[in-house]
Parts: structure tokens; sequence; C-alpha cells
């Protein structure tokens, strides 16, 4: 349901709209958009009560939501979202393409060092390296942890990158989100709802996997799960479907970047090195998302793939990086899209 | 890594092989099976120190495990794995086939014990429920909670059947283990590697659904991650998973049984109510899922399904329960299973 | 489009109703049923003249029909259809079972009689083998092509078993329709619609394989096809569908069983052999087939798989076979059905 | 098996080799490349005598190939296959772009005549319009046939365009290799092993689509069956395959571009009108096929969409088609990729 405002409309009117709201035990959302002010009314008010707001003063309509999501739909919130870091040039979403770069998982101080120096100088404004990683084998290695997430701060500092790093549960959230500038919620966790409640109290940025079976719907409700409880930076991301195919590892599924951007305002950035799992795809699947439209891409690479400790086989040389990054900025040209220089990049200065 | 103990083995000769392997960051697994006591070794440890495991008295060889799994596999424990529950005569696993019945989720006491009393009466030995929902939307009924683990407790007392619900994160299932007999883990946290860990930690058993696009090994994979962590009393459960069919909500994929079965010792039971979703296929495929060689089943059942709080549309009523017992006591009587009659069944007396 | 006609209707006000539809471009199918005669009006025929008929002697109604498929659909038949065969007592649909045996190709005469024997022998009434097979690789062996037809017109006569066989072109369909008692189209021809409706004027009986990703839908249209055509006996057969599990070779979906059996009159039958491709499923899955309500089975058999040209590796033993028809017999019974034994079955006399 | 031949190889010394190889009941294939003459022996010769032929005068070395498809592979022939077309500048692979648009199916020759003129202007090359459709129901529009075909003929006299148009049997084969400049072989008849062997025969090239749950080794069997039979001009087409996925009516795998060309030399063009169904998707995915890698696109277009007898809601309107050219070539630029103007682009002239 969504309580659209006067054009002049006053704080005070619309403070009344939300105290009239929640003693329903429904949560009021406000939306400020460039054409009006609107309030979103997330949960099961009563009809009868809903009415009523309709004499508000300030209130100019009462609207129903024809979607199951509500705060991630465009009904509610026309006008794309774009988000924006502290003290940084980088944004994810609107004109600019937004580059997430950098290993599977933080190994040690020496290779996340090296490899977001590569990853800096070809213009990533993000570094990306998992502390806590997910894996399918309790034998496998699982991630530095703390010691991890305390190596991608300092990353921070020394390169000027923004940290996406991965939370697998409330404890590691709790330090993801002290360390990093994005907590990524991962493609195992996108029906982790507890997880998701969880994300939505924080005050950092959220990356949010599609699940490797997720209906567009079922993505568009996880990420509603994430705005529902307050925090409205989320930036969904495609990373690859399980279908009966057998040349990748997963299948990414380029047309949900489309899809997603008629129904939402959600920025959505596009991880071909997951989504296809082979080295040799991830350039030509790279390029074919920035030109599907996504706002930005998720790319691993790797100093030495051969020895990386997990997913070597699908990880870019640095070189490769550098070529794709050219290649992303003139075919973002083509549909619209700029990559501003990353803080390290030649054409930065 | 399997240790083959002599069949002389004394528990002193045991404990001195877990005393060898311990320090070396691996963990011992005892698995006393029927013809043979044996000690798996779950981890990664060096070649060098399990060569020199050969010379410790008692040990009668050292050999490898093909797969990626260990504990869950049937090269570790070669006897089928059953079950048994304090107090009761219900099992999960051997020759007596396991029914669980119940609503999708506790909504009242009411409407919980009324459900009790049928299924109790149509002879099944475990109730179903959930207190904690994982709902795809934030907005929908999420569960009772505590309340709702509340009267499961009360409902063993009074019909003295065994309680089976779903735990959806560290919090509720501390609960869980503290009023349910069997702690569930849904469909949607079979990649939640943490919350496996932790039911790993619990004394309880643990029945883990398939994940809706979980291939075969990542599904055993995932019971690995509770064996690695000591608790053996793991239940596996299919219950439909992700293609391109619409006449079914999920396809249940009675496939995956006798798979299991070849290369695990663990039981496995099939829900045909999520992986079917429609009322008038659950029947059908119940059958299916005892002629295929299931250990059991997990339906839900409904006094009211029209005015369910969820999943009515696949909740059987209470005399289509009753006609499917006395349907799956026959078929599996023909494939070597027996259906004992439940606590409160008219047989039972 | 369906024309109800009146309880007492004579066969000149069926033809007068047939003579007014034929002219419009559409064709007319009579439906004998138990309660009802009616007529099936398939194609796009004009609404206004179709409102005329409702005045045509004999004529109690006009009903529009709910599904894109008319003569396939219980609206329009709602009786189960049986398929009877000439000088035989086999059948299929109906309160038998139906089990269909044999190797997958026909390698030649000693082969193809040592199998015929054998299910001859343990109770089967219909034999398969391809004279006609459509392989992966035009490199693989592509069956004997009429002399296969010759052998298994022998078989026929030699062990009275009736005999279904693959037609994968116009050219091969009019032989197997001369020498066959049921023309196979198999699934990857489901889609063949040039082929279907060739089939649709044969005067045999078809046995209807669900392509590798048909939906539901487009299954029951596949035989739309062949009964718009004029050749009602149709038998349907599920034999697995492409998803991303890869315990199978393809994913048996039993639950098309009852969903098939809800929407439509034809009969459906399982091959647990192709759907599984795995020997040790095979019987589980067979087993799971009957229970769910199928129709039949068809299954593949070979004395000697380990030197099959095809498909050995999914193909039973003779003894397993008869294992599996005792199994099969006693599940039937539970869920209303008889597995008459096959001609030269030892109950047989 | 792959003879390669010395650098100066004779024309006699190759007819030797043939000669040896025929009697075997194998075929041999000559392939002509920019760095060597080679011989493809396709099907099942025994070694023995494959070994004497390493003894023929001419012949450098005798090497297995490891795929199940020969001609198809890039083993055999390293250099990319291009198309050309006589009296035409239009070609298929290699440097330039082949774009395809048109019409789903003929409807009548003022709708061809009117969409040829619109898709010739933008900078087609080629046109396509079934004459010949596979519809899901019996009762749907099934292509105008000969006449259809006709109207195609005429559109490449007036407009310059090379025609593609779908066969699904042997007859509309024989009437669409007199009619057009290439044969269509749908998704739909991907397995029809029959239908690829006489595309095989004929001197046409095909463009073969994959099927909707064919894998790449599949679809690349296909093509092998089409080039067994010495017919080596064959265009892949990507068109979506089936998944879980509802956001498009099928998924649209654009992996399979960089899969296809590492294995492969055959040209693969992408049809992002039936990959996605949905016209807002059609622009994305276009661009976003180019930029992957695809040697062309095949794309509906149609003047009146909303009255279009088939697929109209994925059909393109001229404006946005001429758009997407404009996109195109300079997405094609980056990719170095060249759009040729159509034979009555405003750039040709």
């Amino acid at each position: 349901m969504l309580v659209v405002m006067d054009a002049h409309v006053t704080p005070e009117q619309v403070r009344a709209v939300c105290d009239k709201i929640e003693p329903l035990g429904c949560r009021a959302h406000q939306i400020a958009a460039a054409q009006r002010t609107a309030i979103s009314i997330a949960g099961n008010c009563g009809a009868a009560e809903i009415a009523t707001l309709k004499e508000v003063p300030g209130v100019k309509d009462v609207v129903p939501v024809s979607k199951a999501y509500e705060l991630v739909s465009r009904e509610v919130k026309p006008d794309d979202t774009t988000i924006y870091f502290p003290n940084s040039k980088a944004t994810i979403g609107g004109r600019e393409l937004a580059i997430v770069a950098g290993p599977c998982a933080v190994e040690n101080r020496d290779q996340a060092f090296a490899i977001a120096k590569c990853v800096q100088r070809a213009g990533a404004q993000f570094f990306r390296g998992g502390a806590y990683k997910p894996r399918s084998s309790p034998y496998s290695f699982q991630g530095l942890g703390l010691e991890g997430l305390k190596i991608l701060a300092e990353i921070r500092e020394r390169f000027g990158l923004r940290i996406i790093t991965e939370a697998i549960d409330h404890e590691s959230l709790e330090l993801v989100e002290e360390y990093a500038d994005v907590i990524q919620i991962g493609a195992r966790n996108m029906h982790n709802y507890s997880l998701l409640k969880r994300a939505g109290r924080s005050p950092k940025p959220v990356l949010l996997k599609r699940g490797m079976a997720a209906t567009l719907e079922e993505f568009l409700m996880a990420a509603e799960y994430i705005m529902s409880e307050g925090n409205y930076n989320v930036i969904l991301c495609e990373r690859g479907v399980r279908t009966f195919s057998d040349h990748t590892r997963f299948t990414l599924d380029l047309n949900i970047v489309p899809a997603v951007q008629r129904l939402s305002h959600l920025p959505i950035i596009v991880d071909p090195s997951h989504g296809t799992g082979r080295r040799h795809m991830v350039i030509a699947l790279s390029r074919a998302a920035v030109a599907a439209g996504a706002d930005g891409l998720i790319v691993e690479v790797h100093t030495d793939p051969d020895n990386a400790l997990s997913d070597g086989i699908q990880s870019l040389f640095p070189e490769q990086f550098e070529e794709l990054m050219s290649d992303v900025r003139q075919i973002g040209a083509v549909v619209g899209r700029n990559l501003r220089a990353g803080p390290g990049s030649a054409i930065w200065k």
C-alpha cells in the first residue's frame, strides 16, 4: 500500500501519517523521489484503517501495490536507486558502472595486497575477497575469518578501494559490517531469512546474490526482507542458476538484468566468474553483461590462479582484467554508461 | 581416510589412534559396525603422518575413502543407520517405516491438538508442525515461535508422538533442541553451513531436507557438515527440486531414494506434500515413495485446510491420511518394510 | 467445443451435426462414452455457426472446452480409455497393468528370441526392441531397420507377445505400422508434428513418449496432434526429463502420472530404464510407478547387458525382471490393479 | 580420426587415402585449411586398417580426435568457417556480423513485403519468415506452405535479401531448398536425426537451432549428423533453453557462444526473440549476444505485432530494430566485428 503525499507536504504531515500506521503493527517507509514523496506501508494493515488515511492532511492518494514485494518495486519508487559511499567517489547504480574485483578468498596479506594493487591500477573501485567462505565440504578451506577482514580493511586504507565481503551468519555479519563497506549475502544464503533480516538492520549496504534456483520473484522478495527492516541500500547480483546445461558450472542468466530493471529500482550487477566457472568465458560474459545493461560487474582476479585456495580456474589473470576494463569502458559508452576511473588508475589523476 | 581396527581391538587401542590423529588438526570419529570397528579421519591430514598409523597396535589397515564425504558414506559405515528415541518405540531407519504427519504450521493450540489426535489415531509416530516458518514474503505469517514449541511439547505429552520442527537460525535451534525430538533443517537452509555446524553440536537428531537445487553430492556433503561435528543422527529428506515442470510446485525426485541408499547408510524419508504442492498428488506419490524404498514419509495433514495459514492446498484431510496409512502398510509389506502402529492407533493396544 | 447429444440420439442425428461442422473447415470427432454421446469439434470454428448447432435435432448442449487440447481431455471423454488388440487378451489402460519388456535394440535374431523367451515366461504381454534407433551420434549403431522388424514379427508369432517399436520418420513409420502392434514415437520426436500427424492417420495404436523438456500441456498437445487426425488409440509414456540432477541420466517424473490422469482419459505408462539410466534404480522406480497409479511399465531387459549394442547399463537381468514382476503384481493389487499373466507365463495355463 | 597430409600433397595422394578408407565402410571428408590439408575419417574404422594409412605416400600423420564429434571440431578444422552466398556480399561467420530479421511467420504478401522493406533499410542482409510453422497446437496457424515460400522468393528478388526459412519434414525441406538460401532446422527438430541427415544431403547451408534441452555435446552432434552427410555449411543458433526461470519464455544461454567457439569452427548466431519471448528484453539481449562474441543475430520484426498470427509479443517494431542495428554496429566494433550495411541501407550506396 502506498500513501502518496501532496507536492508541498511538510515533515509534520509525513510524521502524522506514520503515527497512524505504526500502532496498527505495520511499518511506514518514507520514499523520497524526484517527483513525489510517498510512504510505503509494508505488512498487512486492515482495509478500514487504511481508508481513514485518505483524510489525513497532506495525503493525496492511497494506492494498492500490485506485487507481493513493495519497497523493492518501481511502483513505489520509480527512480533508479544509486548507492553512495562516504569519503569516496565510488557509487553503485546510476550512470556509472561499478566494478568489483579481487580474489575468491583472502588467502594472506601478500596475496591480497598484490591483487588489490592490480585491480586498483586497472580501474576497479571495489575490492572483493572472502574472509568467510561457504564451502560445500566441511573439510575445505573456510576462510581466514577476522584476520581476513583486517587485511581487507588495510586494503581500503592503502588503495582507496571500497570493500565487499561475505557474511555467512549473524556472528560474521557483525564483524563484516564493522570492517567492510558492503555486506555480501551469498547465493547459498539468499533464502536465509533470519540473516536477511539481520542485514536489514545494518547501516551498511548489502550485496544480495541470487539463489541458484531462485525465481525473479523470490529474488526480489529476499531484497524486500532486507528493505522491510529499514536498510534501503540493496544491490542485486546475478551469479548463475542451476540448469541441465553442463558447459558452465552454473548458467549465467543475463535475461534477468532487463527483467529486474523493469520491476525494480534497485541496481543489479553480474558475477560472470561464478556464473560460468570457466576463465575463458568470463571476458565474453562480462562484456555481455554490460551490453545487457547491468549496473556493474563482480569479477574474480588472481595473480597466481593455479595456486589459489579456491576457484582458481575461474579467476582472470591481471592482464586479462585490464583488457576487460578497456572493453567494458567502450561497450558501456554505447549503452549510456560511464566507467569512472578507479582511485589508482592512471586516468584518475 | 578410514583406520580399520583388528577384530579384537581394545578401547585403549582405539584411544591411542585418536590421540595420534587429533594433534594433527583432524577429528577422529569412531564407527562401530556389526562387522568391524573403524575410525574415520575427517579432514586433511598429511599423508606421512597417516602412514605411521599403520604401525599402531590394533590397526589392521588404513584405507582411503573415494568420495568427498566420509562419515555419511557406506564405505565408512556399511550398515544402515537406525535412529532411536528414548522412552519410545518410534524409530527412523531400519525395517520400520517412520510416518511423520501434521500441519504445515502450528496455528494455535486447538488446531494442533485436533490434528495431532487424527494423525495419532491413524498410526503416525511423529508429529510435524512449524513454529518458525521460512516464508518467501516478510509480510506472511512467520510462525508462533516459542509459543508454538510449547504447544508441540504438550502434544508429545498428551499423544505420545515424537515432535519434528524446523529451526531457522542459531537462536531458534537452541529452543527447538530443548522442546522437540528432531531438529528440522529446511530446504532453504541446506546450504547454511553455519546452521548445519550448530546442528552438528546438538544432542538431538537432525532431519535434513534437500535444497531445491542440490545435487546428490551437495546433499550428502550437507549431512557431512552435521556429522563432522559429532552428531551422527541425521535423517535425509527428499522434498522436490526446481525444474521446468509446471504441473507440480516442485518436482519430487524419487530417484534419489535408491541413489542415496547405495552411497550412504543414513535413512531417507520423502515429503510429497512440499514435493508436489497439490493435494490430489500426495497420496499417489506417498505410495510411490514407499514402493521406491523410502524409510518413511513426512506428510501435511490439516482438519481445515481451506483456512490453513499456510500450504492448505497441499494438506490431506484426516480421512485421506487414514486411507494412505492403510495403503502404505500394504505396499511396505511388499518391499520388506513394516508399519508399526503409532502410539494411539486402534491396533496399538 | 463439445456438442453433447440427447440420451436417445440416433446415428442420423449425429451425422447431421457432422455434416454441419465439416464444411466450416473443422473436424468432427464422435466420442461415445458410458454416460453420453458427444461430438468434439476440433479446430477454430466461428462462434456464430456453432450457435446454430444448438438448434439441430438431437443436440442437448454445446459447451466450450477450457483447455487448448480437446480430444485428449477428460472434459470431452470422462471415461478412461482402454486399448484392445485383436486376437489377444493384452490391453493397455483400465484395470489390467500393461508390461512391456525387451532389449533397447534388436541386435540379431538369437538375442531377440532369447530375451523374448525370458520376458514372456516372466509374464510380460508386450515386447519392445528398437529396429530404428535415434542415436546422438551419427557414428553409433542405428538399428537393423527392416530386418529388425521382421525379427520382431517372428517374435509375435512364436511367443504371442504384442510388438512395440519406434518409428523415426515417415518412411520407417510405414514399415513399423505394417510389422508391429504399437508404433512408438520417441522422446526426441515428441515435437515432430509432421510425424505425429502421420501417426494420427495410422490404424495402429501409438505409444507417445514425453519429450525430455516437455511440459504437461505440450505432452498432451502432442497427443492431440495424433488424435486430431482420427487415431484415438494413444498411450502416453513418462521417460524422464532434463534437470540439473546428476544422479540419474534423466529425472524420472512420476508426478506426471496423477497429473495426466486428472486431465486426460488416456493411459499412461512409465519407462524407468531410460528415466534413470541406472540398473540398480530400475526396480525401485518400477515399483514406485505402479504405486503411483501408472497403467503399466516399459522396461529394458537383456540376457547379456555387458555386451549390448546400446543402453546395456540400464537393462535388467532376466532374473531381476522376474522378481520385479512379482513385486509389481503385489503392489498393483494394493492400488486396484491386476497383473494378468502374459501369454507364456506358468500362471497363464 | 584425422589423416594429416604433407604440406605439398597432391590431389592424387588425397584420392589414394580416400580410396583406402571408403571400402572400410567409413567416409572420408577432406578438410582444406590455411595451414594444412587433412582428411577426417568419420565412423568406426578398425585400428589395424588405420595404422596402414601411415604408410601411404603424402600422409604425414594419423591422429585420433578426442571428441565424439569430429567434422564439427576445431581439432579437425582449426580455422573459423565462413559461409558465402552466390551473387551476394552476405556472409555468415568471420569478421562480418550476420543480421537476420523478419516476422515469425509469412502471413501474406503485403505483410512480408512491408517488413522486408523495413529490415532491408535498417541494414539486415537476411530475411526470416516461416512458411511451415511447428506449433504446439494442431489447431493453430500452421503457415502458408508453398505459397509462403513463393512470397519469400519474391522478397529475395525485390530486396536483395537472402532467405532463411524452416523445414519441418522431408517434404517441406525439398521445397525450402528450392526456394530459400538457408534451410532452418528448428529447436523442436534438433533431435530429428532423419531430417538432419536429409539436410546433410542438401546443397544449401543449414541453420541449426539448439534444442530446448540440448547439451552442448548434443548440439554439436546434431551438426555432425548434417556434416557427416557432406554438407559442411552449418550455422549454429542459440535460442534459449528450458529451465525453472519464469521471467522469460526460455532462458537464453549466452554462455554457449564462447563454449561453442572454443570447441568448433562453425559460426554461431543468437535468437533473442524466441530466447526471451519478451519484446522489452530483445534489445538488451541482442546487444549482449554481440558483446559475447556471437557471429550474428536472428530477430523477429513486425510492422503490426499486435495483429501478428504468431509470436507478436516478442517482435520488435521497425524503429526499435533500426536503433538496435546502430547499437550492434558500435558494440561489434569493440569486439572486432564489422556490421556491413545490408543491400538496401542508406550506407550501402
